[in-house]
């Protein structure tokens, strides 16, 4: 992989600037670095201010740079809008994932009614069920399950030990990381006596384009209609994903959080990690939820919510903790105090 | 699948009434779908008195309903005492979910001592180690492994990508989701200069019958004893349940909810969805718990339990949050006020 | 397996003591089990003094005891300094886990690029990428991927349906449990108009020596350097562990915990169960978190922290939980009334 910084400065679509310009298309760049870190192979970027003092002692080879403090690069900058936009296309040129191969290993099980498309990757051990389609340019890695009648876009990239279940639709270029589970069934019982009735799922799960569904998370299909992931929409590993829900355009949610039964949420809202949305709610667009929040009631307009007190040592917490317990009785208190002082 | 509403109204031991009923046996049905969804060839039901309203207005072919609603029931009503039961059953017969044909797959790799059952399913790359027990009916998923001495009961339906170690015995008609773990060592240490001497596992893991058990979730192996699951437990996704751990007949467990090592709870306890139970624990029949509270003592009679705080704009939380750590300070001034204003 | 009382006590390093000693070379043990369950086949241990009333009346062939409980014992004591370390080092003699052949499963497809060890078990469906290595003595699971240019220490222990990504090294003796996901992407993202551009990671994932991963547990490779586990390091099931997390040697993270991205912990840290640290952090040395607790801000100090409110009654919780919202506005009260007694 030998890539030169002309390479990268069209790539990201940056201004080349600065004093001592090497000839761009001969300068080969090995790598990507924070300031503190780069050497002089390998190029580095500002994407945040409190580091701009780091500008001066770097020995990066060029420096992705916002127009502000492209003077401040003692070498060559990168000048771009948004620096932290053009360092994540940077790293993709740097990427050494393995590139699969468009072949079908040997070893696959693919049922003949299975329509696979141009140029994918079908890795050892796959199994794909009847009426399945694979779109043109996917990889499949090994091991991976998909289930009767279900579909995968374009350029979809489905890691190994994936499981997709059957009547799952999945959308153009998609990541699925190892171990994501996508239509299992949704928990739905009914009680009865000493236990429960099963209710069967009967929804599928639909996922848009452009999305990306973190390791081992568990996205579960409907109860009677789908559940549907927009497009654009990026899930961390160890998610929960309950039947019906319904994930606006560009949400992001980060790890080990859950989003209960039925809950909708608008477009290019954020969830924290460990944080948890009740079933039956509907978030609006742009609700941006604390690290290990509870939300329980729905959410009509955009703003940052949290619930959860901050951390303690133990022994000071143990004193809050049992206060807490006392609370309504403290807040009577308070109002009986204000009463006698007013009658007093 | 041709359905009749006739063949529905017997699965769910239903009265038909209404004004115009059709040729129940000529009749047929093609989904179920909510009030307000449902076409004129799908039924739908009322299972909560909220929805009541929306009975005059549905399409429906037919509804179910308890004796109390027949009446505004337009077409035809299909009258239970339960209907929320009896949609449940009414939608097994709607289940799509690919029939697995009893047959094994020639990529299954089965030790020469494991015992299949009659009309068992066995997919790819599916491998049972020596001395297993499959018993009749069971559907087994693809690339699932099931290891050494293990059994699974009749009907039992186990997912692609489980993992069911040694020593592990599962009941009749137990579901077991993509990628759950069944059997992985506890987390059992003892602490030494520097680092940790790994207690062996030697319990294994019993699980009643008519389980479900969701994707991802992890139930592990006894230390010396063995973790038990009851009859009609029903767990969701990325749930954890430590070594040694005791669930009573007909538990509930909400995903990414977890308990901890050689906690027991009774019958019917239903824990909401990232709830913590820590370890050593007994939780009495029918306690439940509230949505990720944490449970860290005992709970000797039934009963409802919650912890956390609820969910505030992040701004006015910061406030609350800052307040919380003071609030043996604030408890004891109150108690000052109190002394001050009773001896002025 | 014949195991005698000799060889466990010349196992955990015990003196042998009591009044009437058996002959022990020809002394059969069966198992280990509490004082309470034991029987006179069976050793058992006394770890925690508040079980010293059970001494008396156990059946247990042999009790691993503190010297100062040693005159307690009515059979033969195995006198140890740690008796719950020595407890551990003795389950470890009677583990039943079935005993890998040192064989390559004819299914197994492995690149012929890979260096495997000497006495290496690989079972079936196993898939092993290009120029891997895989050291002496280590057991491979089931249908589990390891991804090109990755290697495994010795006398490894990688369970079923495992997932290894590229370019990942870990250590000797380490132990992986079903399910777990090393080195899947870091969840990185720059924000763009209406969605997400990815950040390739480029980083790896490094696990040193003796360490123990659970089942279902993410740890993810680092977004440009590596994401690094130190040695003894134990890890429950159900953990997320973000790219670019430092974990320093002999930490224990209980199951559903999570670390976020960039945050170092030292040395000997201890995370409950379901507790979360925010990304960008530091712990030192020592630092204990209790179960479901968040962290958001670094600790400089060894010592134990907590968050959130303890369980209550339902009913209770709510009016608690009523007040947690007004808590500002209570302690201003308190203030206010603090100035009129005093003006007063």
């Amino acid at each position: 992989m030998s890539i030169t910084l002309e390479e990268v400065a069209h790539h990201i679509g940056a201004q080349v600037c600065g004093a001592a310009k090497p000839a761009l298309s001969q300068t080969e760049v090995q790598g990507i670095a924070s300031l503190a870190d780069a050497n002089q192979q390998q190029i580095s970027f500002l994407a945040n201010k409190t580091y701009a003092g780091q500008l001066a002692d770097s020995d990066a080879l060029a420096v992705i740079v916002h127009p502000d403090f492209q003077e401040q690069v003692p070498g060559v900058a990168l000048v771009v809008e948004n620096p932290y936009l053009g360092f994540a296309r940077a790293t993709q040129l740097f990427d050494d994932r393995p590139q699969a191969k468009p072949q079908i290993d040997p070893t696959a099980v693919i049922d003949e009614t299975a329509i696979v498309g141009d140029k994918v990757s079908i890795s050892a051990n796959v199994v794909i069920g009847a009426h399945c389609s694979i779109g043109d340019g996917c990889e499949i890695g090994a091991n991976t399950y998909i289930g009767p009648h279900s579909s995968v876009g374009q350029d979809a990239i489905i890691a190994a030990n994936v499981t997709i279940t059957h009547n799952i639709t999945i959308g153009d270029r998609v990541r699925l990381h190892p171990g994501a589970v996508i239509g299992a069934d949704g928990f739905g019982f009914a009680p009865q006596a000493g236990g429960w009735e099963k209710i069967a799922q009967l929804g599928g799960v639909r996922i848009g384009d452009d999305c990306e569904i973190g390791a081992n998370t568990c996205i579960d299909r409907g109860a009677l209609n789908d559940t549907v992931i927009g497009n654009q929409v990026i899930i961390d590993n160890l998610v929960q994903i309950a039947h019906n829900v319904v994930l606006g355009d560009g949400c992001a949610l980060a790890a080990c959080s859950g989003v209960a039964g039925s809950t909708t949420l608008g477009k290019q809202c954020t969830i924290g990690g460990g944080a948890g949305i009740a079933g039956h709610l509907t978030l609006a667009d742009g609700v941006h939820v604390g690290a290990m929040a509870l939300i329980s009631k729905s959410i009509n307009s955009r703003g940052a919510f949290a619930s959860g007190t901050a951390q303690m040592p133990m022994a000071e917490w143990r004193r809050s903790a049992t206060r807490f317990r006392q609370l309504d009785d403290m807040a009577k208190r308070i109002q009986k105090l204000e009463k006698q002082l007013k009658e007093g």
